[in-house]
Parts: C-alpha cells; structure tokens; sequence
C-alpha cells in the first residue's frame, strides 16, 4: 500500500461569536444587521421562527419585517418567515428540516446567504442541521429564545434530529456564522421554561466557577420572581463558560475527547426518553446532576454537604428533583450504554465530587448507582410531600 | 450589543490520508486493516457495498469476510455488508442514507467505529453523508470502485446526496478516515464507466499539469484497450493533484473561495440533470470541457489549438462530444446560475486558456456560450458521422 504524496493535513478556521443584546430587531436593529455583513449589498436572509415563540409573541413577525426595511441596505429577507413547530417535536421528525431544506432551495438561499433562526433549543437544532447540510453549508445566525438555549445548546456548535428512537442520531458539528442573546425575548415563557436554563447554569457552575453557583444560590428568589436583569446576568455567565469550553477548550469538534459538559446527562437524556419528552430537558438535568452527585458522594468519596447544597438550590428554584420513571432502575441505566454509544469508544462519565473538581470514570458500579436514584427519589419525595 | 469574553477562533486538523494498493482484501489485507487502528482492540466495523459492484464481483461480500477474520485482531465486522444500489439513484432520495442511518444504529457503530464503504461515486456520496451525520460523524473508510470516484470525487472531503430536484442540495464536507484506491476493482467495469474517470483527469490536467494532458494523448490506445496499470497510474495522478488542491490549496471546506476543480461543471451537472443521468457525469464532464474550452476561445482569447487537441484527446478515449440536450440551449444555460447558487455569491467560473492557465470570470456572454454549444456540438457530429 503506497500513500498518495499529497496525503497530508490541513486545518480549518472557524469564527465563534456569541453576543448578547436587547430589543434584537428595534433597539439593537442596527447592530444587529451589521452581523450579517457590509453595506455593499445586502445579505439575503431566510427567517425561521419557533411557533411556539410567535404564539407567545404574535407581533414578532412583523417586527423582523420591519427590522428588515430599516436596514434595507444590508438586509434582503427572503419571504416572509417561515414559522415551523417548536419544542421536541421540532426534531422528532424531518418535517422541520425537510421544510426549511425546501425554504431555502426554493427562496434561493445560497452558501453566502444566511439562515436567521429564533427559537428554542430544539427547533434550533433541526434548523441547524438544515442550514448546516444545505450546499453543504449556509450561513447560520441564532437568536435562543429560551433561557436553556440562551445559556446552552443555542450558543454551542452543534445541531441535531432524533431518529429511529435515538437522541440526536442525525447533526452535525457546524459553528454558526453568530449567536446572539437577546434576554427580551424571555418573559413569555412558562415557568418551567424559566428556570428550565438554571440547571444547566448548575452543572457549568459545578464544573467551572463556583461563584456562579453562589450567585444562583443568592439569586433563587429573585429568579423565581422572574427577574429579567438577574436572569440575563446567570444567562450570559453560563454561556460564556460554555463558549470557552468550546473555544479553549481544545477539542471544540469532540474528536478524540468525552465532554465534561455532559454531566448529568446521561439519566437525563434517558429521563426525557422514557416520559416522551413530557418532563423537560432542564427539569430531567436537574435530577441527573442529582443522581451523579450522590453516586459520587457514595462511590468517590464525594462531598455530602454538596450534594444537600445542589438539592437546595434546586429545590429553591422550583426544580422537581424526581418523577414516576425513575422506579425503573434498570430501564433507567440503559441510558448508560446509550450515551456511551452516541459518544463512542469507552464509557467515559464525569463525575463531580466538589465545586470546580470532576474526574472520568470509565465503569460504573450499577448497585451504587441504584442506591444514587433511591437517595435522588427519596429527596424528591420529602419535597413532594412538603409541597403537596 | 456585547460579545461574550470567551467569543473567538478555533482550528480543527484533519488529515487527509489517500493509498494506492491491488487486492485491497488479499495481498492488502494486513495493511487495509491497520488503516483501522492498533491492534489492542478490534475496531467495530460496517461495511456498505454497491449493488453494481457485487453484480459484477459477486465474491466480494465473502472476500470481506475472509479478510475480516483473518484479521480478527483488528477488525470486528459488524454483521453481514450491508448491499445498497448503486449509481445515481443511490442519492437521488434518502432510502440508502436511511439504511445506512438505521445500519449504524442496529449494529451499534459509534464515533470511534467505522464505516467501510466500497463502491462507485454516487454510492459513496450517500453513504458518506449517513457517516458524516450519524452520531455527528462516525469514521469512514472508502474505496472507491470506479475510475471516476478513484480520480475525483471518491478522494475529496465531501459527500451529498440530491433532493428537491437540486444536485447535492443536502450535503457536508467530511474529511474520511482514509480512502484506499484498488485498480483490481476497475477491470469489470462497462466501458463507458471505464473511460469516465478519463474526463477528470483531462480536465485536472489542464488546469495543474500538463505532461498528464501529454499522457493521456499518448496512452489513449493503451487505455481503449483497458490496460490497467497504465489506468491506475492516470488515476493515481489525478487522485494526487486533487488530493494536493485539498490539503494545499488553503481553503479545503470551499467556505471563501469558488471551485476551480469545478472546470467544466456547470454544463455538465446541467446536462446530467436533463437527461435523467442517462448522460454519464464522466461524459458529461468531457462535453462541459468542450464547451468551456470553447468559449474561453471565443470569449477570453483562448487557445485554438487547445480545443482541438482536447477534443482529439476526449474523441480517442472514446468521449461522445455532443447528446441531444445540448439543442436546448436556453435550459443548458440555466445551468449557469444553478451552479453560482450551488456555490454561493457571485458568479465564479473557472476558463481554461492555456494548460496550466486558468482563470475566473464573474459574468458570461451568453450568445458566445450559445457559439461555444454549438461548436461543440459540430464537432460531436462530425465524430458520429464518421464513426456511425
């Protein structure tokens, strides 16, 4: 066998910026457009709308139009905005993918045009694999409207449909063009949708700083009074944690690394599945970072006192810390092997034992994790009990 | 607005590793299993075939086997190939990406296994994609089985599959693993798949390397009568000098420039699409070089000689100079900006003048395209009614 002379490697370059604003397509309108290039032309520019945003923000619609005539010289929106399903049936399926694919071959959306997607984590996702695959590849500007996707998968550089009953089985890794944060798109959202984000402000806290974790500790009342300065503050803070993992972190594709900012999910993942996505992604993180908090406290000699802070915490920001699936055990740790298959290789789980310190473990002992469930449940139940 | 602190740049390395071998499965197979890793586990393999491939090589799917076992140490074959169709219909809708999606899902590939996939361009196209998108990217191993996927496409960083009408409208760029050339696949081949790889190599001739063009004009009665070393030496040139523009050219993903190993292609993929594919892309790509050198003649003071002596070149190796669409030449030159929207931004053709001259132009005159057709046409039926 004789390699070709040519073999050799090569590097590609990406830009990853993520900013924050208000009032994206008014007060920011100017600074908004000008992401999206120079004055010299206008960038053409599909718009791809959450339904479930522009049911809580009917005029949202007319506001991008208007934004897009006052920065006429360096927007040319492409249609009106296609508004396609959101939440987990907005990648369930291909019909938002197949919809915005369509959208963009039919409005003439090429590799120099963009995708301006505003919407949840989800809808992102989908989006995001249609824009990512499209030409193989048109430009893709974000506006997370959710406090999760504003503080987590909205401003990594990933995308992602379900399929044949797997998690994320279809995506790509694609950095997006921008990322911007507007925290005045959040006051509509539910309360679960609210504090949906604050767990994983939790787990990058536990990781990473934590100042943060004592700020959320600080802040809980404050957040669940839906402070809109305090909330953009936990926001942007975890965001930007996440970004420099991306960023600095030295394996931003996820080649040859397992990633710590997983944490907690692999129950959660499995939670989400096992309730058809009835409990939410942020409430089904919260009890996973329970659950691997008390496995680490059994199993590493982690810190008791905590795992009782994190409960607390939780608790105080209206997090369920369990739900009826997590009777059964054993389905339950099948979402071990799961997320060592989508990740590939060895099982690599990151256990945090105390604030700022994490270590990979590579085998899990089932019993203890059984025992990490119980303690999980049983809290949950105290707080049921307490509430109900 | 604000940017977060940790917004900024990253560089991914790929490396982009192109082999020659005969008797990949055989004389080859230690050396094609190391490609899949150390020996201190076996690496967990699907392997994907192209149904034209098997029809006429019916013992390969037991020859993978055999090398598989013989090489248990480092291969675990994940089941039985897997046998998709071959050809254009194999990414013309998403039954093969679908199965491969589903084969990796089944048979539990993950991002450190592999994808060992054996067949023609479209085939490969489309399995690739499944690859590159499962689980975000499982590792692909390809080999390519055609003279055209062994000089062009079968060797390069994309893959794709067409929808919506749109050639390759879904698509990524994903460096594989490793693509291994064995000229031992190529001697079933029809002779029209034999000769197609042939247009590719004249037209990365022209633009790269001359004493390739002088070559070919010389092995042209070598090649008719399917001489396989010298095939393989034509292919391994080609390979090279594409491989070389990936990994040197300085900008391997295309995100900022157009294509100049697009030469010719526009027509091409044009007149593929209006004939159904019933026109071969190899001998589409010799047309779309006709025409190009045509009108670079015509339009940009070109060389005459040039034209003649490629189509004497094209003719000898048994290239069809002009087909029936080529008389609509209204919906031909539609092809033209298909291709800039394909490719994005301003219109960016590549003319070839000189060997190893070549140039963009940004806009073209289309009644001297519509002379450059029809020159090209003339001579196509001179050729047929002196060999008809």
């Amino acid at each position: 066998m004789k390699e070709l002379p040519s073999s050799g490697s090569f590097s590609v370059r990406w830009h990853h910026r993520v900013l924050t604003c208000r009032d994206a397509f008014t007060d920011s309108g100017a600074e908004l457009a000008q992401l999206f290039g120079d004055s010299s032309s206008p960038a053409r520019v599909l718009c791809v709308l959450d339904g479930g945003l522009t049911k809580a923000a009917p005029a949202l619609p007319d506001r991008i139009a208007a934004w897009a005539q006052t920065q006429s010289d360096r927007i040319d929106l492409a249609g009106t905005p296609l508004t396609v399903p959101g939440g987990e049936q907005a990648k369930n399926d291909r019909t938002v993918f197949d919809q915005v694919v369509r959208a963009i071959h039919d409005r003439r959306i090429c590799r120099q045009s963009f995708v301006l997607a505003v919407g949840g984590g989800a809808m992102l996702d989908a989006v995001g694999l249609a824009a990512a695959t499209s030409h193989r590849g048109v430009r893709l500007v974000r506006l997370p409207s959710t406090t999760l996707s504003q503080a987590d998968a909205g401003v990594g550089v990933k995308n992602g449909i379900n399929a044949f009953g797997a998690k994320n089985l279809i995506g790509t890794f694609a950095p997006p063009w921008a990322v911007v944060n507007d925290a005045t798109l959040l006051p509509t959202l539910t309360d679960r949708d609210w504090r949906a984000g604050l767990s994983e402000a939790i787990k990058v806290a536990l990781l990473k700083d934590e100042s943060l974790l004592i700020d959320l500790e600080h802040a809980a009342v404050a957040l669940q009074n839906r402070d809109l300065d305090v909330m953009e503050r936990i926001a942007t803070r975890t965001a930007d944690l996440h970004v420099a993992h991306i960023v600095h972190g030295g394996d931003p594709f996820e080649i040859s690394r397992a990633r710590p900012l997983d944490f907690g999910h692999w129950s959660a993942h499995q939670l989400e599945q096992m309730t058809g996505f009835r409990l939410s992604h942020g409430d089904a993180v919260g009890i996973g970072l329970m659950i691997d908090l008390h496995y680490a406290a059994l199993a590493l000699g982690g810190s008791q006192s905590l795992v009782r802070r994190v409960a607390s915490c939780l608790q105080s920001l209206g997090f369920p810390l369990c739900c009826d699936a997590m009777s059964d055990h054993d389905r339950l740790l099948d979402g071990l092997e799961r997320f060592r298959e989508h990740l590939g290789g060895a099982m690599a789980i990151t256990m945090v034992t105390e604030p700022e310190h994490s270590q990979e473990v590579s085998s899990i002992d089932r019993d203890v994790m059984r025992q990490a469930i119980e303690l999980t449940v049983r809290r949950g139940g105290e707080q049921m009990s307490r509430t109900g």
